[in-house]
């Protein structure tokens, strides 16, 4: 089974004035994990974005484990996630579930991302092969890369070429770390697709202390970008707040990476 | 994370006459992969029916890892399918790929199943909550045992507790099977969760020969059905030959059960 | 890479009177995890005898994930198990962990195991395969089946092919148990290898509950026979407690078994 | 379970004039998977020298998944190896697979490896912690991280504290690559253990195209050295040729890691 569109060939995907997919010029997504509240967002947005952030990011419709977890601030979150982002003019990239949100989504976003554990799910591919903005594309926590990259053909069949991949680790038996992150992914995906690839050491590893050098080591090997979860106060995050980095912490990755 | 509906007691899901999860009485689903045409339907709903199986099972909506393979028959394959079972008197279970299929999926089959790829969906799991009419929930390919029960919960907390689980094998480190199937997550299950359990070998093994072992296996263990591929002419099939029994090898397999 | 040697013919192992591989004739051994003490496995001799074990198993030479943990009762701990299980007439299987104890296990026990963290010890194969013992090989926690059989045909090619193989179960992401017993590994090697094939479902899952259902998978795919860790006081066992049997309980499996 | 001996202090490991485990200095090891011949590992060693090579590695003693193929040149090899590695003044490392061959390994090498299927062979670990020589312990490919940590702690428990860690990849469900590089063990192993860690992306990846992308991305998260596979004529080698760089190929690796 091989793709037919995604071959190979370089393709930079342009959001604004940002390219992503150039070499040389990594883009950085940053911002929370789920938008908890008008001051979290805006006090998140300005910070990112004065440490280096290109794109802000944050989950508003959040697929939990659990039907009893914090589900996310839906529409009253995006809508908020919006304006926060427009005072400091950045694009901003979150989640799409399910269809029955995809206009809300669409006229939202800037990029529509989908969940790990959406990669499988062939129906919302295709309804977001149709749309004309860019597609993150997480990486299933057990897909094979071959599968991933069909994934992103079902995406590329619809109409839609712009898909960003996120390699954001796979599940394995190792329990030191949340996921494993397979940086190996990175170059073999640039081989065979072309698409820009972007890394997120915060799931990839769920520890603070890790995202750093992960993200150092994603840049080395030729990620186009990250995606870094970033909070106020990590300790009081309603989720994810073990892997979060603070706006500190954050801008000193930014420097470290440049 | 825990679980506050689904907690351990024994729970039997009606099916027409039917009792799926009563001690000592297995329910046998069998059918092909996909519907491929009026004929094979037809002779395959009459002969599972004529070794024993109590239920009909195929796919219309299939997800298919390559978006160039064979996406199923769709709404002809289920009319096809509810003519072929009504003939010989049997319900059918089919699987929602997404919420634009559920009525015309909720109208015709028995039973409705959520798919591996779909288990972490959780967005269809609450729509499926809502309705009347037993889940079948096949296990993430990926997904704890832990996993699975809260997206049954989930189910569950929409309102229907009439969940069937199927272990259909999880993504190991080995090749020469197609999945691992874990029997230990029957007894767990049952012990957990009280919802009736059954296995899928077929996808579980991918190999015919370990069909009917496997099978026997998880009976000994406490598994309430099981879930076969029965193919008229496994050769030709469109999907899923190497693992699908002829109806000749399937009459065996409900003979070695009882 | 194929097998040369072990190549499907049926073969049976013998055992002083006893014929493992034997089918409709289940051997059952049955033991500590570890002997502790004179009076600890003259008691669970006895009681597994009593209770219809064929062969005593007890670790006395043991790896332990930390070098600080309890490391075995060592010759002491042989002669031990050698005098408990000859005043009940039994054969006994024990761990050679190297070549240095080599003689010593020779000289005392019936059936020589070779450990999950030695089956890739291809050095240690080949001087097993030099005797005239029977070897019971345990798979690799993370062995592909076809590395199991080449592991096997390693000690086959030095000489001995009185080789007995044990499905203990693999690593894999689940955390429920601490192994994914994979039972379709037994009809596999039945077809691939005719060698005895036993199951070990107390290291296969960890979980004393779980011990009996998959007993009874295990023999109703064909295995030829058990491995069951059983202890006069779990609770106070110096190592994997929680997982072993009472013989009480033991008494139970082998009544259901039968 | 907690180590004593390994914690996370800074630790050099000295070879002659070499420091491992010196921040911004990283060793090279590099060289065939096997010693094949007396021209071959002689070009070899003087080739990987004037690339910039520190260390010649080469396998004399083979762990070989089948029982039929190449085992190595053994003693033969051995003695090739440490004279080709004098003519070009460089110290050797090579795997030793047993205790029987521990005083000519110990003899002629500088740094002794325990490959990936010894790392659960807890009698050996003890029998190198006697040496005073370093030991390179190579992870073993289902080892957690807390596991490798606690085989090297059986090293140090015995008196030899100069472990060097080698990442060499886990065993996943992915089959694109031969194993799935896991570099975040890299940050967590200086952190808890303070020892020099080096990375493999030979059989990391098992892919020659990778190998220079992850050897930057090992270097960027703060790997002491790497391992590659270095081989004259990879088209004709008696192992791991497609994951083996041509000695042009490599010196361009070290050219991009400087």
């Amino acid at each position: 089974m091989r793709p037919k569109i995604l071959v190979g060939e370089q393709h930079i995907v342009k959001v604004r004035d940002l390219e992503i997919g150039n070499p040389g010029k990594p883009i950085i997504m940053a911002g929370p994990c789920s938008v908890e509240s008008r001051e979290q967002i805006f006090q998140t947005a300005k910070a990112v974005k004065a440490a280096g952030a290109h794109i802000l990011r944050g989950g508003v419709f959040k697929p939990r484990t659990s039907p009893y977890a914090f589900q996310g601030m839906g529409k009253e979150g995006l809508l908020l996630m919006r304006e926060a982002a427009d005072a400091v003019d950045m694009p901003i990239v979150t989640e799409l579930m399910d269809e029955s949100n995809l206009d809300l989504v669409y006229k939202y976003a800037d990029i529509i991302q989908i969940g790990s554990r959406n990669m499988f799910n062939y129906s919302l591919l295709k309804v977001v092969g149709e749309l004309d903005k860019p597609i993150l594309l997480k990486r299933g926590m057990s897909a094979t890369i071959q599968e991933w990259i069909l994934a992103a053909e079902y995406i590329a069949a619809s109409g839609n070429k712009d898909v960003i991949l996120c390699e954001r680790g796979i599940r394995t038996f190792d329990t030191y770390t949340r996921n494993t992150l397979d940086l190996a992914a990175v170059p073999i995906l640039k081989m065979e697709t072309g698409l820009p690839v972007i890394v997120d050491p915060s799931h990839g590893t769920g520890i603070r202390e890790l995202v750093e050098p992960m993200s150092k080591a994603a840049m080395a090997c030729g990620a186009d970008g990250l995606m870094i979860e970033v909070h106020i106060d990590p300790d009081n995050a309603l989720c994810d707040g073990p892997q979060s980095l603070t706006p500190e912490q954050f801008g000193k990755l930014v420097q470290a990476i440049k």
